[in-house]
């Protein structure tokens, strides 16, 4: 399996994770979307889309979307927690990352990283709204240790790839204790260094 | 079962439209967003996001996020694909339509429809990158029946939802003849009266 995406991207991260905790063999392909590399023809045969992450399975059929992408290849694991309720619960999480904390939190980080603007020229409604999104998670992280419970899940995968470098896009996490500790749980899992945290 | 949710919003739409083509029972709960329904502590008790839909299966527990709602109650019909990959190619189009199609197209029908603005005062990066979302559709409708192949899916029923109303938010579909032909078969599915395109 081929893994078509950007190591600086928390939304190709996620497959690297997934692959990595699953044990799955898989080569590394980078793409620099920012020198046009997911829009060369071949790459949108794969992704119409023009985004990564992208995976190409053995076979050569392709696959994009991130969660889409860990939620097939962890179909079967513990990383989908048992149950068709307990499940779907994971799956509000993974949906909501999309929606409510990566246009925020992500883009954020996107503006600072990598189009090196200033924290002072940041999106107030986005700061706002990413910050809202990390309240959620402190609320539920306060009353257990992971998102969906006891165990670590896809949800802790999609969640952590853009919290824990949420920092990068001018978010302090003094005040969230509990987001803090499951960061640091979810690096150990990860088997991840601790990032620097301002 | 209960579903909370408004008529006029196509996330709790889909939750609708899933139900009445499984024939699954439920009672409809209407909750006015805009008078704080979804902020109240027994509304946040079941979704903290304080977001509609919301169902409360009949053992009490709750589910919130409308893909992951019509994901759970879709299980093991024949809305979801057969087969592991196919059902992952149909969780590509749900997440990308919370990610690439609804904060487009919807949000620009919610300003229109809601906030009562004029089509000169949205947000023109908003009405572009709904017009790139329109487009995708378009080139994979031109190709196939139903947006995962020749079978009716929850991907059509994600995306159905807002792009059926995308006119109440100012785009135009001439041009989209596939995507014309697919609301029309939608609607036909669902029993749904074609609505009034401009």
């Amino acid at each position: 399996m081929k893994i078509y995406g950007d190591l600086n991207s928390g939304n190709c991260l996620k497959v690297k994770w997934a692959c990595d905790i699953l044990k799955r063999p898989y080569t590394w392909v980078d793409i620099d979307t920012t020198k046009g590399q997911s829009r060369t023809p071949e790459f949108l045969a794969m992704n119409p889309a023009g985004q990564v992450p992208v995976v190409e399975l053995d076979d050569g059929r392709a696959l994009s979307q991130s969660n889409a992408i860990i939620r097939y290849l962890a179909k079967g694991t513990a990383l989908i927690p048992a149950g068709d309720y307990a499940a779907a619960k994971m799956d509000e999480w993974l949906f909501w990352e999309q929606y409510s904390h990566e246009p925020y939190v992500a883009v954020c980080r996107f503006m600072m990283v990598y189009l090196k603007k200033d924290v002072s020229e940041l999106d107030s409604d986005k700061v706002k709204r990413g910050y809202a999104a990390l309240a959620r998670m402190e609320h539920q992280l306060a009353e257990t240790r992971y998102l969906t419970g006891d165990s670590f899940t896809l949800a802790d995968i999609a969640l952590l790839a853009y919290t824990r470098v949420a920092h990068e896009g001018g978010f302090h996490l003094e005040g969230y204790s509990a987001l803090r500790r499951w960061i640091r749980d979810g690096e150990t899992v990860l088997g991840l260094p601790p990032v620097a945290r301002a």
